[in-house]
């Protein structure tokens, strides 16, 4: 901001600066870029996302794997907690918008929070120069789980089909994938003790968009750490998943189902006599 | 806003107009009233609803059936879908607001509408003088069931301590109480039929409420019907239960509740083949 | 589910029903197709939204024009209402998801329901076989206007980008336009009383959305009519508007602006005196 | 959980624990109390909540002094992040519970936050046995302000009419009030720096629950101390501040204002040429 002051580009005070749209002038415009020009350079969706969150053009395979990351992550079935509430939601007959929200609300350290937990922790693994073991070692110490690792069904000989999509985009368009290269070792050490504990498809997810932000060109090391920092792979999942979650609302409007109320055999009243 | 600026108390087209709390002088006011004043005048908490959502200094029964609505409506157990929504949030690992709109987002037609929906049907059906026959058999005709009627258990042998509190609390400090009346001589007939067709707590609530409105001497009736419009009963089964769900929030918490996955043998999965 | 019910493919009472997606198995499936058969049909993400929310595999253009409408309401500026309390909430440290929450509550009837407005009258009205002056008419008899139907600032001999974009598509892709083309017959009409009453953008995705939902051969006419009324181009809009949300939100993080507050100066306060 | 199953409570593992409130039996009831004895025993609002959120019967000031916080909390106008996000959600059109919801998600660090910073500041420099001026001067070298201290306009001539009702309860009825009082030390030495550095409504307001918790008898110090980290003060802000955001959404309903546009000229668009 002081420094767009000292620019000239912003003379008098006012109360928001933003740096990504600009609707006013005669043709709407994404970062600088046209909408017209935006759809005869073919950049797609992910393309628009690059502009609109990273105000960059970015290469093709970027915005490539955004859109693949986007697809992967999509939804995962009705059984979790974000979708279940939208569900609920929906069967109590609220709009499309209240519903998503009641199932975005539930993202964060628990469902969803894997993606950007193993982007953050294996980076600084990585950047600290601790060998795998003595990574694995560190975690264990702390009483953690290392994020991104471990899968309930899935192992070595039962591969999950999606961090092999992952995997294989990154090794045919990445230059480089150190990050990614680093969780491997560490997957070879950790199947080692149980052969489910591998880099799972939340962790494959976030270590390559590390990769990816560094190694692509187009940001500096700082810049691709706060993009990190800040949590842009968890924004990734938030609009991926909306996909599916919208999707859970128009699924029960068209089954037409009812108020659901949790039955109370299920629950445990544990009342205490007041004091 | 025009009548208010043909008196001249507004000048320049400001964007906002607001009219129930003033904090800019050298004492906050809610409604014109020193907040010194509402503490000095023993409102209560009631007292400040009344001025806040009302811009009335509201007769002090008045004020202790809206803290009456409160405490009543203020939860029914972990199995309904906003509790049920509040905790599934709370459980994977969200701060308290945002589990709290996780469950405040599903209330609606299913879920509270019906302190709404009795209010404005009951008083609808009162005033155009339909006889209580006349208004189920209206009713019937258009294939919905009248809302505020009706209870999985409580019956006219096993009433609903909540209703009785509330038509106690009428009976005793109300001057009259016509659409109450109105709905009780429905219930007689109702009740005919099967013992459970009570006028229910909902149902009780929304036309007390009604009465209140009108009766007080405080509002016109205009004023009174838009305020039952608008969803104020809404907004007090929303704040009322609002205790509730935070109470959910912090039970969670307190007993350290880990991430919730509903059952996938609980849930029929359709696939269709797509096409 | 009835239906469901006789063919056998739901045995015991489960309390959800869902048909979109299956997590269960080997391999994640979106609406009964395997996640690396989604990769290899190279159905991209529109491919995906077809089989998560119609639960078709839909051809090519479809998905096509499914992801031209979400780049074309990624964003729309700072100004609007969504747009700003996503920023004011981003501005406050709030997390992403309440923040994109935050502004995604605001959409409805006024902040990007004109699409679902325009889709549903002006099928009605083509469907009526109403002339072009007759809706017009009907919609003044109302006293309403027609969504989709106005501009502030673009008119026909300034047209407005998006719109262009969305009419080439429809008119190289689809097999017919009849419900855009009796929109365009009545913006014929519209524009000779005032150059700006175009068809705008809002009203041009959705009645090109009715053609592509009835002509497209995948959906029945009834299905085609029951997605409309579900408000399914309300989803397209949300999803499509949670880029450019996010984009705020990562912007106002990335300017690190504060608190926002509403200058005072700027609000009337019309407080009344308490009774 | 452990504790509970040892005891027999449990006995076959419930997806659901619940301790709070059971709906289940003849009487609602809430923690142990019957709704009837609820009212009976004339606990009121206050003494509602302490069932709700405490599992405890709370002494009578201890349930005063609930309902004096939300009166003091309940509003702050219409110009701060939640109020106003509120008013430009009902003023797109928005139903009660999507605007409130939309204001609740800006509640966090930088507005709302200060009462639960100042209860944890405060009791932690008071419970490691600072002295006032060490408190000051070991803030000020993480760069940080005391949160719960300061004021735009009150000062120690100008006090806030707040501030004087929340001290003046505790006066009257707590046995003793230790942070309190080693708060307003803290103020002491402040203030001789600047008459603006008063402890304001939110820091009077966090001490003195603190306090209330520790002294009242109900509570274990660790229990206290644990309500305290929970966020028990944020989820009163919550609850206080809903009264003002849904007055907020009536009032502007009230006054039928229409869709809110921020105006451009008051936003610098800071666009960069894509790369
Ligand atoms: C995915 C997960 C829940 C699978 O759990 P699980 O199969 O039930 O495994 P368990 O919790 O029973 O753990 C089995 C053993 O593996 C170890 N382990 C599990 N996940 C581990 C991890 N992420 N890092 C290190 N060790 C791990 C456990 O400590 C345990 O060791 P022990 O037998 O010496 O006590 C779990 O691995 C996990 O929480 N991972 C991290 C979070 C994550 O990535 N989630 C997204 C999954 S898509
Ligand atoms: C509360 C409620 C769910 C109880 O349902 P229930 O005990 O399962 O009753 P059923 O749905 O089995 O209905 C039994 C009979 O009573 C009738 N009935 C139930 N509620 C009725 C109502 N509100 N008005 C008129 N008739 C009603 C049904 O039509 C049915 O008649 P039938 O046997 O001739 O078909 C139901 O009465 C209801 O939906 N009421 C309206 C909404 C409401 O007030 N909800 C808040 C409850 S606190
Ligand atoms: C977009 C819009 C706000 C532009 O408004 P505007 O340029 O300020 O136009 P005004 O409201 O001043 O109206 C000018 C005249 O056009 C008429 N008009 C405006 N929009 C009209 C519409 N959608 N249908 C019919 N007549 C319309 C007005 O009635 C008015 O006629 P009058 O002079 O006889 O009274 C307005 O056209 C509108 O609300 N359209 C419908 C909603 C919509 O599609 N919104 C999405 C926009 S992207
Ligand atoms: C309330 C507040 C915004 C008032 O700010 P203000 O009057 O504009 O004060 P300024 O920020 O200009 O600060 C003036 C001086 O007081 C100091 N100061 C302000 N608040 C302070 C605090 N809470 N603790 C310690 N010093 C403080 C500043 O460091 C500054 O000192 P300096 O002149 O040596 O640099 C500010 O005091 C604050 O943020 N307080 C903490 C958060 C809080 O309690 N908010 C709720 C308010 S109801």
């Amino acid at each position: 901001y002081d420094w767009a002051r000292k620019l000239g580009l912003i003379r008098k005070p006012s109360a928001f600066i933003s740096s990504i749209v600009d609707e006013r002038g005669s043709e709407l415009m994404y970062a600088g870029m046209k909408i017209s020009d935006v759809f005869t350079s073919n950049m797609g969706l992910g393309g628009v996302i690059g502009l609109i969150w990273f105000r960059r053009k970015l290469p093709d395979y970027f915005c490539r794997f955004i859109e693949l990351i986007l697809m992967v992550t999509a939804d995962h079935g009705p059984a979790v907690s974000g979708a279940h509430n939208t569900i609920v939601s929906a069967r109590a007959g609220k709009d499309l918008q209240s519903s998503l929200c009641s199932g975005l609300l539930t993202i964060g350290p628990r469902f969803g929070g894997a993606i950007d937990g193993a982007a953050q922790k294996f980076s600084w693994a990585y950047d600290n120069n601790l060998s795998p073991q003595a990574f694995i070692d560190a975690t264990r110490k702390q009483k953690e789980l290392i994020p991104g690792i471990g899968h309930k069904i899935k192992s070595l000989e039962n591969p999950d089909a999606r961090v092999t999509i992952v995997k294989d985009f990154v090794k045919k368009h990445f230059k480089s994938s150190p990050v990614l290269d680093y969780a491997c070792n560490v997957e070879l050490l950790t199947t080692k003790k149980r052969s489910t504990l591998i880099l799972n498809v939340d962790g494959c997810i976030g270590v390559s968009f590390v990769d990816l932000l560094r190694g692509s060109g187009v940001f500096s090391l700082d810049e691709a750490n706060e993009y990190i920092q800040m949590g842009v792979l968890n924004g990734l999942f938030v609009l991926g998943r909306s996909i599916g979650f919208i999707g859970h609302w128009i699924d029960q409007n068209r089954l037409k189902q009812g108020l659901y109320r949790h039955p109370t055999e299920d629950i445990s009243y544990m009342n205490m006599e007041y004091v």
